[in-house]
């Protein structure tokens, strides 16, 4: 039987996990890849942390078990990226840091194949990294990159050829829907689940990435350039995430039979893509509603076979550990067979202000006759259909309503609230909030 | 670019499905499949209803158009498979006869790749089948015989390759959910919903196989094979089917928070397999409770990713079609880098009636005092705790009520009805209902 040899960079949640299924179950591996599995080497700062928790044996660690300084630790990378014996490296360092970014460019020219489950890298630098894999006529796994243990990226890469895709929503950041969820649930303020989804473990001491939508937002782009083709970037998808949902939002949501939740979502329109990551209304009659706490779901649409739902773990150890491995035997069984990326296509990545969807749109005001009416008439005027209006919350001076529309742009409702402030200055009290609502 | 030359014998709702797809989407497919894929010939008794129906050009159909007698279109099937243009064979015909046994063996024997929805002749002939695939080296896709659209078979076979399948549960035969979910939702009895689902086109005029569990074993058997390398029977799996669910035992259902479902169950224990097909209240807490209507799902609880869940649409022209259509791009993607199904493991397959689950028991008795606390007791008896005992209706001289156990075998249950009906011949006016609840 024919050897593949392994290293793993980086034993921390992602990189120790991968190394525990590759000793547990090393003969099973080995039979589905063809070819004996070895894992040879692990290169890590702190190797018996690591090895205990992973119950891993000490001399499979670079330096024998010992603590490794940063330089130590990258002369033993180099070592691993010059031999000739290594045939496939895991990279689970993490981050899109230049160190990261031109070590995955030296494993590539190296000749060696890499599985990473790094999105924010791949995401945001990865143009280079594809083309160098190309050029060097090796592989790149990342099914571990989006969603952790859902197969996504090869469910569309492998199982969808024979289709189109049509659109693509997901809840691809199991801490912000943790925190959804318990606002919910709780009937908690944001910064109250913020902290109890600390304490939980489902959100680390700096969140940003979490709740900003960066880390959802990674994720998409990578679908997108697996489903359609095209780059997109951070700023394209004019990302928001949910530091400014309230217990109001979401008392607002349950009055028209939604959860607010963060949603990816990516859908093509006659050849143009519209995609963002924003908090959306999801109606209840839509599964993805019903997808709660750290769990993570993707809703693809499909032309010819409709939509079809895939729910699973979208972060942990073993969990994303096991995308990973798959991505191991995937490359060992079909090799240079394997397209890392489809082709480049030519489509329009349009303005997402553009996109018609329905809106559900709360206005804070004074607590004065006749605003309802100033507003809806506002509304109107923009040829925007409206569905429903809230019960209005009055409180003492204050007032507050919101309003769910029919399909419209959002460039249409901008130009409504920009009507309103101008006639009537004082008006709204804040920001008007805007959220799709997603059916 | 090289080319992939097809032929689709049986253009019925799936075959001429793929047929439409190959049209409509043949440069995208080309493209992805890195060959041009060319649609040869379609074999077919009726081609002009055909035609019209998939919007195909009369001259793909062997006769150009005209109507065929079974000896044409036989002699014209002899012609594909001699033929050495043919790279693949899609068999649409679908039935376990030997006139489609032998077509299979033949287009395998004549090194042709084969790409099949059907479940009933792979689950039930297959052995020879896949074994003639092995030894002419050529391949045989059938992910459109499980599930229709939902990919499974290749999540299995290439996503999960990196972790150990503990069980699968799913619903996998839409007739028999929709007809469930009209009785739960309409308050029907079964007769009353089977012909609510003839009249919507849900359930066919003869809907035996799809209502008797038969259908749905035929998936099971396959995903057995896949996920644990052994090969079962149908007899092995003790299939019961839905016929005789009623109105009380979805009201027995809806009391302990559950929905009853035709679930496909296979689980791993210390290297055996239990596995069954059955109506099983499956609790409000487990997703596949709110799978309604015609939609599949599918539970797969990996060793180290956990939960999976995926849901899709089970039958269907374009959408069955989609995976046999993905079948073909795979096929010419990896070629002869591609295993069937696994190598075969030596796995005890154990007796289900063995098995551990919670089960609810309805009873029909007389209105007597004394009854409950007699059969409470019994069961008791055989070390079986009991979880509740529902509310009982009375009516008239009768009386029904049902007891949820904690987690039992079969055989233990059976023993305490036994000894109920030595020890009280005439309390027990019926069978007892046995049905597994799924948490």
């Amino acid at each position: 039987m024919d050897i593949l040899n392994i290293a793993i960079l980086g034993c921390g949640t992602v990189g120790g996990g991968v190394a525990q299924i590759i000793t547990e179950i090393n003969n099973e591996l080995s039979v589905r890849a063809r070819k004996k599995i070895v894992l040879k080497k692990i290169v890590e700062l702190c190797p018996a942390k690591a090895a205990e928790r992973f119950n891993l044996p000490l001399d499979l660690f670079c330096g024998g078990g010992n603590d490794l300084s940063a330089t130590e630790a990258n002369n033993y990378i180099r070592e691993i990226i010059s031999s000739k014996e290594i045939d496939l490296v895991v990279e689970t360092i993490g981050g899109k840091s230049d160190f990261v970014y031109n070590l995955c460019l030296d494993i590539l020219n190296s000749e060696k194949h890499l599985v990473t489950a790094n999105k924010a890298l791949l995401a945001e630098r990865g143009q280079t990294i594809f083309e160098t894999a190309e050029a060097k006529k090796v592989k790149i796994g990342f099914e571990a990159a989006v969603c952790g243990a859902i197969p996504i990226i090869k469910t569309i890469q492998e199982s969808f050829t024979g289709d189109k895709i049509l659109s693509i929503s997901g809840i691809m950041n199991g801490t912000s829907n943790y925190i959804l969820t318990q606002m919910q649930n709780g009937k908690l303020e944001f910064d109250e689940a913020l902290k109890l989804a600390q304490e939980s473990g489902y959100a680390e001491a700096n969140p940003l990435l979490d709740i900003n939508g960066g880390d959802a937002g990674h994720k998409l782009i990578l679908l997108i350039k697996l489903a359609y083709g095209i780059d997109v970037s951070k700023d394209d998808l004019s990302i928001s995430g949910i530091e400014n949902i309230t217990k109001e939002d979401i008392d607002f949501a349950n009055e028209i039979d939604a959860k607010i939740k963060l949603i990816c979502y990516a859908k093509k329109v006659n050849g143009d893509i519209y995609a963002t990551v924003r908090p959306m209304l999801v109606k209840n009659s839509n599964f993805l509603s019903e997808v709660s706490g750290a769990t993570n779901a993707v809703r693809i649409n499909n032309k010819y076979s409709g939509i079809h739902f895939l729910v699973g773990k979208g972060a942990g150890s073993t969990e994303t550990a096991m995308s990973i491995v798959s991505d191991i035997v995937f490359i060992t069984r079909y090799g240079d067979k394997i397209q890392n990326i489809p082709e480049k296509q030519e489509r329009n990545f349009a303005d997402a202000r553009q996109f018609v969807f329905p809106y559900l749109i709360t206005f804070h005001t004074g607590n004065i006759p006749g605003t309802t009416g100033f507003i809806a008439t506002a509304i109107g005027k923009q040829e925007i259909n409206i569905e429903t209006v809230s019960h209005n919350r009055h409180s003492g001076e204050k007032a507050m309503f919101s309003v769910a529309t029919m399909p419209c742009t959002l460039a249409q409702i901008e130009k409504a609230i920009e009507e309103i402030r101008s006639e009537k200055p004082g008006m709204l009290l804040s920001e008007p909030k805007i959220m799709p609502i997603l059916y």
